[in-house]
């Protein structure tokens, strides 16, 4: 009796959306996964603002964000990469997953109502993952940019 | 009648303590602030956690920390080099600020009940702040590094 | 009597191609150049060596290229934007051009014969612009990403 | 019959010195060397140069010494850890290290004759090193400080 890979990413998915408080508290909800490309969403709520004159989002929802799309779509691509050799080492990658350093660049100011996150891979290695993150508002114009680098195993 | 320098920093610490929503959400107080170094203090709470099964913080409130104490040096830094000369500038300087872009390492799981976070200036122009941020557990361990680029004018 | 824009890139490209001294210990070549995009071109050659074992590219060679082609894109754009308006602030303009920070990622080793680097701005304002950054071999296989930002007024 | 750590170090400082070539053009000579510092120097000459008009170091060169100095402070460090437990492992180990990423925040411009640059260890583990870097000229100004995580085992 085996966990198929979909079951497996819906655990991931239900545990990021439910059981990360932090997460919780910012409101993310993970959209999309695949093996190359994550989606989170979230909406803009007056708590994550950081700047009350002008009602923008705090610079460190954004990197909170950027960082939680990295490191999701950093963990479902180790976890593929050893599905299908080997399922049994699975939880071990999932509890070795950690951010190791990331960079942010805020491009505009985070006006918007609703925020979309996509993190992509852009290294896999049996040690490392590096990723690239976006985040973009509800019109399609980028708020910030980030790269990050993963312990994946 | 004008505003003295130590009225204006009280004003400054007053508004990231208590009006700044995402400031308050995590729970950051701002302790000492200087032209050169900035002191942030926040406790470990649940809504704060980033991994339950090791209930260590999560990395986007480690971001988020010091992003903040790094804007908030650097602004202290930009008043203090107008205080002088034209405060009438200083509302404009406060406005202008912004993070350009950010470099965090997460050098430990972050353990702890209490965390302090420091910033100081690395290279202050007219234009472009450049600082560094730590973030220490009450063990005195690091926990993260991090270096920012804000504008400042 | 003025320079046409045509005239003033190609004054640029010179410069950087023969008056550069680090450009030509390398051996940098400028091959296009537009408001968006930079694009430079270099060729292996034994002194640029890191590993004598595997006969790869020196790291140093790597980030030098990406800032050189960060930093032109990132000066041609900030001429651009001034060139209408008021040719007499391009050589103030070029003269206060400088990386303030940088990051790259190495994410394949550096094998191959011929190197292409491109450049783009991702964020453009009066005081500073973000660029990213590439290099590829002639497989095209992406060596390193970089993303830097640059002092331009 | 077997090589001691002395032997090992001088093996390497060698190395760096003498047969990478990257190094040797730019004029790069290994200082010293210690399990949690290196220094490394090198001289100003015409063909560093990144500006003509102020004769200040290229930009790349900056970017370069900082690559070499955190480097060979992670492979030494990564070294040291294996020499006692089992020093057949020190091959492999040299042979694995690889730059993953860098940040460079250049804080002033490049003037001097002579040029230091030390790198110490902040974050050191099986699999990865986290080292800062910093560059300055003969008057001890900071010309720029650099952050890096090499890939050790």
């Amino acid at each position: 009796m085996s966990i198929t890979r979909a079951e497996l990413i819906e655990t991931i998915m239900y545990y990021f959306n439910e059981h990360i408080p932090f997460n919780k508290l910012v409101g993310i909800v993970v959209d999309e996964v695949s093996t190359e490309e994550v989606v989170l969403r979230f909406s803009m709520k007056p708590e994550l603002v950081g700047n009350t004159f002008k009602g923008i989002l705090h610079g460190g929802v954004t990197s909170t964000v950027l960082d939680v799309a990295g490191g999701l779509v950093a963990m479902i691509n180790a976890i593929d990469r050893v599905f299908q050799s080997d399922p049994s080492l699975i939880q071990e990658k999932m509890s070795k997953i950690g951010t190791i350093d990331m960079r942010v660049d805020y491009l505009r100011p985070g006006y918007g109502n609703e925020f979309t996150a996509r993190a992509k891979v852009i290294r896999h290695g049996k040690k490392i993952a590096v990723t690239r993150m976006e985040l973009r508002n509800e019109q399609g114009e980028e708020i910030a940019l980030g790269t990050a680098t993963y312990l994946v195993g």
